[in-house]
């Protein structure tokens, strides 16, 4: 394979020259340029871009922390974050912390290593402050690493609200919530949820659905009790873990007849529903948090509360972009607006 | 930030013998290894890892290329893949084709480039011959690329017949399936498909199951007449558009009683199927080919054929990584059987 050596001997020119052309960096002379750029094309020249990231201490690489890709979320998210950063020239190291600390450390260390350019990180299981004194370009989706790092997400206060009102308003009373935690340890110490809400954006939706069950709870007549209720999914992934737990929830509250969960787990519930008899949507309403094409898999339509994965992607590549091109910030907080997609027709509206 | 000169300095020896040290190649005496050692610890000494790339012409990443990381088997053969690579010390460089050319051969362009060891590819867009040029090491999944490049994939061939054969089996006589193709040139020069499944071993699922209809209409008594319809996927992707084909579908052939497709499309078109009031199983019968988490979306319980996900990412890692370490490899194409699900009671079982 031909050098950089070889093709500044050729071209009549010293190494410095030939780098200058190969690199595009510094004054050559138009005659000079044309010159070593027919060298390069005659020999089938490939610069070694190892040598060439060190120089410029840059990899137009970026790494993005998912905890797990077979979710659709995630699947979805990623899918648009290498679309958005290839269109920008820009490579896409994947890194899962599939839930374990351990890695999720290995991977912001190739950060300090100089391995990649930036970090885009939906995942936080580490110590806080691990993030924040890396010094480094950092996007987080969907959790607050420190001030100094921007942070996208949706507006989940809004979801989880709207999710609760849809039921509510659709004659639903006694209502279901499967809450995601992150971390049993910090679920324990947080009673009121004000640990992971300030940790965990998305935590918001379960904090705001409770909350606008429970005022609805203290307004209703006695004739129209209604009732709340909630389970963990502490790390489930896959249909038969979801499916196992759907089996609990109506083994233990067979009366519930309005359910929130994400995409995968509001499909499972469906399922089990269907096996039980229950008849959706007059017996049993659903809300699938998401909204991923996941949602669209379920006879009869259920209703999402839908991401804009598209725009949450866009929003955190660009947000990391300006940090690594070295420009100024004006937005650490982006929160994005969720589409209501509500398949259930209200009460009120129906009974007019 | 700590250089190595530093280290040398501070420990007292030569710069020659501290990269002996940091990168573990050479002669050091114990002593000296403790004492350089203890150096970098107490400087907090990070290697600067490009330069340590270029040293050893390693960067210990590899990449998988990938039509749509949203799709749930590249999803889940991703992840395992991910997986499987960071436990041997690997990182993982998503590349998503796409569908485009221009994207797969800029990938390839990498490996040429020393930005990753090796690739692991699902994709092959390019022109016969654009992978065997480059003698780096190359795996691919599902494709053929050449004979030098070892090549892992499911017994399609099996896949397809059972499928079939359960279908026939389970008294369908009008049966579907929606044949995937990867590009509408290969198969309009390719009317008996012996072009695309020399290129694509999973086109032979769709022979074999044509195969096996087509041998039991000729051996069928005219009272149980059978028939055989196809449509193709180009490029599908996504609920939207499996629904919309599934509409078309139904209404062109709506005595279809048997249906083969992949998991998302058989999803929706069982979807489409409660709709328009068919029974499934009893007047319908749906074999969803890949058998991801996917097709386990569905009430009432279809029959799938299932791509081991697990086992054809550990032998395509295994075949690259043997590639990497310069060691022989004996089998260069690893063909791993499919497992069948069936949901659907034979009809001479049930006549028993």
């Amino acid at each position: 394979m031909a050098s950089i050596t070889d093709v500044a001997k050729k071209a009549g020119v010293g190494i410095a020259t030939a780098s200058r052309v190969i690199n595009g960096t510094g004054y050559v002379s138009e005659e000079t340029r044309q010159k070593v750029q027919a060298v390069i094309e005659e020999m089938n020249y490939v610069p070694n871009e190892l040598a060439r990231n060190l120089q410029q201490n840059k990899t137009n690489t970026v790494a993005v922390i998912l905890p797990d890709v077979s979710n659709m979320f995630f699947a979805a998210l990623l899918k648009e974050i290498e679309y958005l950063l290839r269109k920008k020239g820009y490579k896409t190291m994947l890194c899962c912390s599939d839930g374990e600390e351990t890695n999720e450390e290995a991977f912001l260390d190739m950060l300090k290593r100089n391995l990649v350019d930036g970090v885009i990180t939906t995942s936080n299981l580490l110590k806080q402050g691990s993030y924040a004194e890396i010094k480094r370009p950092m996007v987080s989706i969907d959790s607050i690493l420190s001030e100094d790092i921007p942070m996208v997400c949706s507006n989940h206060k809004k979801g989880g609200k709207e999710a609760a009102q849809m039921l509510l308003d659709a004659g639903c009373r006694h209502i279901f919530q499967v809450r995601d935690t992150v971390d049993e340890e910090i679920r324990n110490r947080d009673k009121e949820h004000e640990i992971s809400s300030k940790l965990f954006p998305f935590v918001e939706r379960h904090i705001a659905f409770e909350k606008t069950v429970r005022n609805a709870m203290k307004k209703a007549k006695k004739k129209s009790k209604i009732s709340y209720h909630e389970t963990l999914s502490l790390g489930l992934t896959g249909a038969d873990a979801y499916r196992k737990q759907a089996k609990e929830v109506f083994d233990k509250y067979p009366d519930i007849d309005g359910i929130m969960a994400t995409d995968f787990a509001a499909i499972q519930y469906g399922i089990e529903a269907h096996y039980r008899g229950i008849k959706i949507p007059e017996d049993l309403k659903i809300v699938a948090y998401d909204g991923t094409d996941a949602a669209r898999m379920f006879y009869p339509e259920i209703s999402c509360i839908r991401q804009q994965i598209d725009k949450i992607a866009g929003e955190a590549v660009k947000l990391l972009l300006l940090q690594i091109d070295q420009k100024p910030i004006r937005k650490y907080q982006v929160t994005l607006p969720v589409q209501v997609i509500n398949k259930y027709e209200s009460e009120t509206r129906a009974n007019k």
